[in-house]
């Protein structure tokens, strides 16, 4: 034992019987295994809707929804091919869906978010309360909660509806935590009036006797209208945080927390002309633009940016946000599960 | 678009059109991504004490614990070949570290819990206190804390100790939310008296003015003499869980909450001739014998267990476990991880 | 020591002798020390606006708003003469400004609500922010807030405008724990555009960055638009509660909580011809009638109510509430104090 | 209306007016109302156990622990008199219970704590439960947790023991929120063997199963052995507080809040020859001298104090704490009162 750096035939031999037993040298991980800061494989990317415009609209003849039961393309990062994944923990999906069309019921431990892109007068429906969906609506289906989705007809006055799904499907596969079920009908029940849910608890009131125990929002539409007008009312004030602009966060108006576990959501104003300082955040970033051009620089890439194009952010990759000309953002990320397990970090550069 | 259900050919050309473009179709894996329930791929196992002893004491004369940072022998999963992973988000592994050896500062983002297997006498250091570590004893270097292990030398009276490394690394490797640094020295500065913390906070008492913040616990040794004891109080009354025995979980005592924000950890005791009741849970679980034998049953598989063994459970499978003699075990689990994001299960079967 | 019923005239003179020490036997009081239920001083009553009206108007002539700092007419409970109190813990007052005055600006502990009553266009401003009073909007001053109230002059459009306070002042007298200090000028500087602060954190949104950290709510303007509007929501499903009707509380976005730690309140809705079933609470209460006509029961006394009306509810009083024609009632009470001392009773009786 | 500046006696002839309905003007009495600071009746006082020994043992000749339910010596305030109260929120009182007796079960929302002074071996029951009792411990029995005490006969070893009881009455009188009642027999019956809660919940340790929802500690008795211990470890390392000496304060360890949700709770050691600094905090607080000779200067008055004596500190009043010889101290506040509704003040004088 006096001469513990053995030979490296030696160490090869003994990690070659270890081996046997299901045993390995950390030593020789260690460095990869406890890395000194983020290692992401997912990549900045961004998808201009333009391009993706054409292929979106020709699913609807490739599939029905009820085939599909989701009839969705992936946004798949570049560095994680295979993975369905638009980032180590998130997913991201343009969806479909058609006039006179119905995405089944079913629910899933997998949290989503909708975020209403084009097309309007679709609805989703969740735990019996179904809400009209508009461009710019923030929409969530919290996990393990009824959900299904729908489009009046032509003559009812339907139009082909899209929206950017977002889930922490990666998320709860590194977990295995995912369970899912289908209801025995395409549709769910219409149990409360549209807007109940809202009425009940969106206007900074909440009912007397409820006692609020779940993780996710009571309410699951936060229409375009109101986050722009809380914009607007900030935007006017001409006080601009110089890294985000005007930047606001969705909340659970039953905790003042986020409207789900594990995925955090935001609104954000630009103004034309608007410079942004450079940040970097622990947490991942899915970015789909509402209003306005621009630009951003994630790590050593420039992506311009325009109405309805989604970009990714990976984890501590610096960020730098430009408009050419009035821009608002919505974003998702994964900082709630990283806020929860005391691992969020942010730093921003002067 | 009125046959929606378009011909296979003419699907794959579509499928091969879009993945240009880093898209792919969701209804192709559904499935696979929103699985009915999980789909563990790490497997029952079970890493026998006495079968690795001589390995672990070789690996004192293969590398030096300076030279390794960590002398560690990992248990790897044979379902999660080439991972460092005894389960999706936990590691295990047996760290040894001989007479007059020191196990260098360093600190990093992943959490790590120390349970004592052999040996005694060695110290690990925390935030600037030493804890002397006993067989039993569990101990918890928080996430970004500062720690070091050392020994006294042969001649100061120290002995090989060799305790059970838990940590988070597949987790955070998911979340990559990896930072580390190692301290300019291998050994931190002692600042506080051994049992400073304990006495601040493991009395149920606590320092009037400090308003504690952060997400892990602020005493770092739960000796094995303690909760021992709380168990035997308990075992006397007869009053035993059909599935667990008596069984307790490690608290935060600032808080009432889990030691660590991503994983907890439990002791229980089952009586001679225990025969658990099965049940399965969502969180996979790494248990470690500390007295007597047993058997567990694990899905299909069922193995023998004595003093020291280490056995890993999948998410979800069914448990069952069973004592021939008066017997201990400690185990851990991601079970924090899951209750923070609204997804723990648990099913008890009658 | 064998009898220990020692006669009168024995416990007589120990009682005397131990008085001199400042000892009494408890023995003597339990009963009145520890009721079997709320013993409560405070009777049912009600101020009817239509006879005070005169009287509050009058008040503008007697004294300047700045000779007063605040012009209130306190409405003392009958049963608690000279208390300055409308049940055990509540203050409630009216309060008139006139065009021209400014209410100058101080801060206490003590939290006050403001429930607009009659007139507009006056501003409360709190910590910077000025906000303009309608009727039946709910604004709150919390504590030690800086607050000052203000009305234009005539020329501008100043109208008299009637307010009814609602502060916790009997409850920090029982605790002495009254602070307060005056702002070296009559009013404090504006330093936020109106509407700010519901801007951030009105819209079921919140500032990205703020983390928020006091016991009161950051909006101060619960407008009466708004509040009407979720009572109506829900009217329109026609789902009546049998005690409550429609029944809100008011909500501190960022907690979930209610707005100011001493204080609940609530609005609620009742239609034409309700009839409601008998309940009752420990926490006591004081109703500001909104709209319509109806009368109350409170224990053995019945009052007809009107718009403007004023009436307390003692602890533990049964309460039937019923209406001639749609109603809308304002209420608060001191629910949160006794439910964070795990106190709050509530009974409904069927 | 110009002038509104009225003459005194059209104001009295006013005031005389409003009278009638139930108003009075604020702008006479709103100093009293909303003082500056504090304004404690109580005042500081102490008891000389020595002086008062004798007339609790005589208690136990003048009325037996039956007929008494409870034989309690008030501690009355001499700024409260006819109040039973120590201060304007606490109750004391120093109970006897003779060899063989029984106070009889009841329970109320009153929360009261124990903290013995004298003899052991009598007994405690809280929910089934029962705990022996010695001096120094602490001991709680929560809102509505029916609660009784015993004493063994002299031929099974009882011996006379007294104890410190502290409660809420005061507080919950202003609240009106007292509910009672008595227990159908003496004695509850026994569910549990001694220690049971204090196995599950005071090792650090907790049920896996079991979520704690009350708001009291589920430990009731803190033994003195414990806190000694921990003072004891602190003591040791010389590193004072220049205010407090060594001081701790008893945790509730479901929670890591205060045991009791109205009173606060402390043990503090003071060394021989500490000269404490001034400090002053809006919470009042009754001390109970566990060991040693020392002083304590409240606002102008000084005290010397020794075992067993017991002092009141009226709130804002400076206080200055010093000891001849090693010092304990057990002291109860009304503290998370204060800090549960935000008015918590504290102020250390350097």
């Amino acid at each position: 034992m006096l001469d513990k750096t053995a030979p490296d035939a030696a160490r090869r031999d003994y990690y070659d019987r270890i081996a046997q037993k299901n045993l390995s040298p950390l030593w020789e991980s260690l460095h990869t295994l406890v890395p000194p800061q983020p290692q992401p494989q997912c990549v900045p990317a961004i998808w201009k809707y333009e391009k993706l415009r054409a292929d979106v609209m020709e699913s609807g003849s490739i599939i029905s929804a009820e085939e599909a039961v989701r009839r969705v393309l992936i946004l798949e990062n570049p560095g994680l091919k295979g993975q369905s994944a638009i980032t180590q923990t998130l997913y991201a999906g343009l969806q479909l869906i058609l006039p006179g069309e119905i995405a089944p019921s079913h629910r899933h431990t997998q949290s989503a978010l909708r975020f209403i892109v084009e097309g309007k007068g679709a609805y989703t429906a969740v735990n019996g309360e179904r809400t009209t969906m508009h461009p710019g609506d923030f929409i969530i289906t919290p996990s393990w909660t009824w959900h299904d989705h729908g489009n009046p007809t032509e003559a009812e006055g339907g139009e082909p509806v899209v929206w950017l799904d977002g889930l922490d499907i990666p998320l709860l596969r590194s977990l295995d935590a995912g369970f899912a079920e289908n209801y025995p009908e395409a549709s769910q029940p219409v149990m409360r009036p549209e807007g109940d849910s809202f009425a009940r608890y969106g206007y900074n009131m909440a009912p007397v006797r409820h006692t609020f125990s779940g993780t996710s929002s009571p309410i699951f539409n936060y229409p375009y209208e109101r986050s722009r007008e809380a914009l607007d009312q900030l935007a006017r004030r001409g006080e601009l945080d110089p890294w985000d602009g005007v930047k606001l966060r969705y909340v659970n108006p039953a905790t003042g927390g986020y409207p789900m576990p594990t995925m955090a959501t935001f609104m954000q104003w630009l103004p034309a002309g608007f410079q942004g300082k450079t940040y970097r955040t622990s947490d991942s970033t899915v970015f789909s633009v509402v209003e306005g051009q621009g630009s951003v620089r994630i790590g050593d890439e420039v992506f311009q940016f325009g109405p309805r194009d989604v970009f990714s952010v990976p984890p501590w990759k610096p960020v730098q946000l430009a408009a050419l000309e009035d821009a608002v953002l919505f974003s998702y990320s994964d900082r709630p599960v990283q806020a929860a397990l005391g691992l969020l970090r942010e730093e921003r550069i002067a």
